[in-house]
C-alpha cells in the first residue's frame, strides 16, 4: 500500500508540480456569474468545479489545496461547499490538500484527525495541513493515520512559511542553538523516520513539511538537510516567490508548489478576456478556462526553473 | 460599549471564575442516555443545553468554553450542533468562547475572523482563541474584531499551554533573551495596550492570554509581568492541574478556569449515581445534574483557593 505521500510525489512527477489553492473566495467571481447562483457558496462549488475538471484532464497539476478558512466563513452551507470540493478533486483523480492547520493537544487533537483524516467523515481527505506550536506531542494524533490500517495519509507540518510574521517565532534564534523551525524540522525528520519500516524504501515518508519560496538560501538549507521530506511549498505567484527558488525545493525528495490567487482570480488580467470583462459578460465557462490556462502557464514556469537548475 | 473579555471579567467576579468546557465526546455519555437519540450529535446537543441550563439558573459558571474539534468530528451534522451549542450559551446570558485555535497568514486569517467573529455569521461567539505561530502579523486581523463597530470581541491567545510539549517551541530560550513565550506575551500586551484609547480606563483589553496552571512559578511569573491581561486558564481538574495554581492566575486582571471532563464525565464517578449506573439505567438528567455539582463543587473550590491566597 502506498501512503497519500509518496501517491502526491508520483503526481508531481507525472503532471508536474503544481497544486492549485482552492481557497475561493466570492469575491474571487465576477458578478456576472456570481447572479447566477442561489448562493456565494454555490457559485464556488461551481468554479471549483470546473476548474478541477480542466486540470485533470489537461493534467496541469497533481493536487488542490482546500483552504478551509474560506469556506468557514460561509457557515455550515460553505462547509458543505468544502466537503462537495474535496469529493470531486478525489473524483477527478487528483490528490486533496486540505488547508486546515489545525493543532491541539491529546484528545482534542485526535477529534481534529479524526475529523479531516478519520475513513469515512465528512471532512475525509487525504492530506492535511498541521500547525505544531503547542509541542510535538500534538503531532502524534496526526502522525498515526500515516499507518496502512488508518487509511495511509499525510500531513505537511508548518515549517518555514511565507508570511513576514514567520520572523517572530519560526525565525526565532534559539539559545540551545539554530531556529525554532531547524527544531521542527529535526523533529518531523524523526517522526518521518518512524514509518521507514513500514513503508521500506520508499523515497519520502508520510510527514511532510511547508516550506514557503520566498528566500533562497533558507530554501536551499531546508532542501539539503531534510532530503527525503516532501514538501509543500507556498508563496509562489501572488506572494511573490519565484520560479527559481520554488524549483531548489523540488529537488531531492521534491513538492508540489501552490498557486492559489494566480490560477483563481487569473480573469481578472487575462488579455482574451479583456472585451467580455468590460461588458461585463463573463461566464463560468470563461473564468475556468482562464483559471486553466492559469495553470498551463505555472506548471510550465515551474518545469522550465526546475530545467534551468539542471533538475 | 463593553467589549467581551470585559463582560466577561465582570461575570467571573459574579458568577465566580469557572469555564465550562463543552469538549463533548459522544464518549462522555452513557450508553442509556446516547440510545435515546437519533445521533451522537443530538445527544451531545441536548447534554449541552440541560448543563447550560442548570450552571446559567445556579450561576456557577460565567462562560462556557466550547472546543470546536469534537464537533468537527461528527462532520457537518456535528457542527450544526455547534452552531447549536454556542446559541444556547448565549440566551442563557453566559458568554461564548470559541476555542477554535485558528492562525493563518493574512486573507486567510480575515477569513477565519470573519467565520467566527463576524457579525450573523453562523459561527458567531464571543471570544475565539487562536494560535500565534506564524507570526504577529497573523494576529492582527482577530484583533480588529475588538473594535467597537467590529463588534467588540476578544480574543485569547496560546500563551504557556498545559500539555507536556510546550517545552518544544513555548518554553524554548531564545538566543536574544527570555522564551518565545515571553516574546508572544509581550507582543500581546503591546496589542492589547492599542485598546486603551478605545476602552479607555478598563481593566483588561480584548486580548487575552491561554495560560495553563500546571507550574506555580510560571504563573506568579506570567501573572505580575501582564497584570491587564485576562487569562483562560487550562488544565484545571482533569489535567491536573491544582486550584491554588489557578487562584495565582485570578490575580489582578484575572481569568476563567476551564474544566471540561471534570464536569462533563462527573456522572462516572458520582457517588449518587452508583446504583442507576450499575444497572445502566441513567438519565439525561442525571448526568447533567452530576455535571451541575460538579460545577458547583469546582467554583466552590476556586474561589476557597482564592481566599486562602487572600485575594
Amino acid at each position: 500500500m502506498k501512503h497519500a505521500m509518496l501517491l502526491l510525489q508520483e503526481a508531481a512527477l507525472k503532471n508536474g508540480p503544481l497544486c492549485v489553492g482552492l481557497d475561493t473566495d466570492p469575491s474571487y467571481l465576477p458578478e456576472s456569474v456570481l447572479k447566477n447562483f442561489s448562493s456565494p457558496a454555490q457559485a464556488i462549488l461551481a468554479y471549483n468545479k470546473e476548474i478541477i475538471k480542466r486540470i485533470a484532464s489537461e493534467k496541469t497539476a497533481c493536487c488542490c489545496k482546500i483552504q478551509i478558512a474560506y469556506y468557514e466563513a460561509m457557515g455550515i452551507e460553505g462547509l458543505k461547499a468544502y466537503v462537495e470540493t474535496i469529493r470531486a478533486v478525489k473524483e477527478a483523480g487528483l490528490i486533496a490538500i486540505s488547508d486546515i492547520k489545525r493543532g491541539d493537544i491529546a484528545d482534542t487533537a485526535k477529534a481534529y484527525a479524526r475529523a479531516h483524516l478519520g475513513a469515512g467523515s465528512d471532512f475525509e481527505t487525504d492530506i492535511i495541513t498541521v500547525n505544531p506550536y503547542m509541542g510535538f506531542d500534538t503531532l502524534k494524533p496526526f502522525a498515526e493515520y500515516g499507518k496502512p490500517e488508518m487509511g495511509a495519509k499525510g500531513m505537511f507540518v508548518l515549517l518555514r512559511t511565507s508570511n513576514p510574521g514567520m520572523v517572530d517565532i519560526e525565525q526565532q534564534e534559539l539559545k540551545s542553538g539554530g531556529r525554532v523551525l531547524d527544531k521542527t524540522g529535526d523533529e518531523l525528520a524523526r517522526l518521518g523516520s518512524e514509518f521507514d519500516s513500514i513503508y521500506e524504501g520508499e523515497s519520502c515518508s508520510p510527514v511532510g513539511a511547508v516550506v514557503g519560496c520566498t528566500e533562497e538560501s533558507d530554501a536551499r538549507l531546508l532542501r539539503d538537510k531534510y532530503p527525503n521530506m516532501f514538501f509543500l511549498i507556498p508563496g509562489y505567484g501572488a506572494q511573490g516567490g519565484a520560479a527559481r527558488i520554488a524549483a531548489t525545493l523540488l529537488d531531492k525528495a521534491g513538492g508540489t508548489v501552490n498557486s492559489s490567487r494566480g490560477i483563481l482570480c487569473a480573469w481578472k488580467k487575462d488579455a482574451l478576456l479583456q472585451e467580455k470583462r468590460e461588458k461585463e459578460l463573463l461566464t463560468l465557462a470563461d473564468i475556468a478556462d482562464s483559471a486553466a490556462r492559469a495553470a498551463r502557464f505555472s506548471t510550465e514556469d515551474l518545469l522550465n526553473a526546475k530545467k534551468e537548475l539542471g533538475l
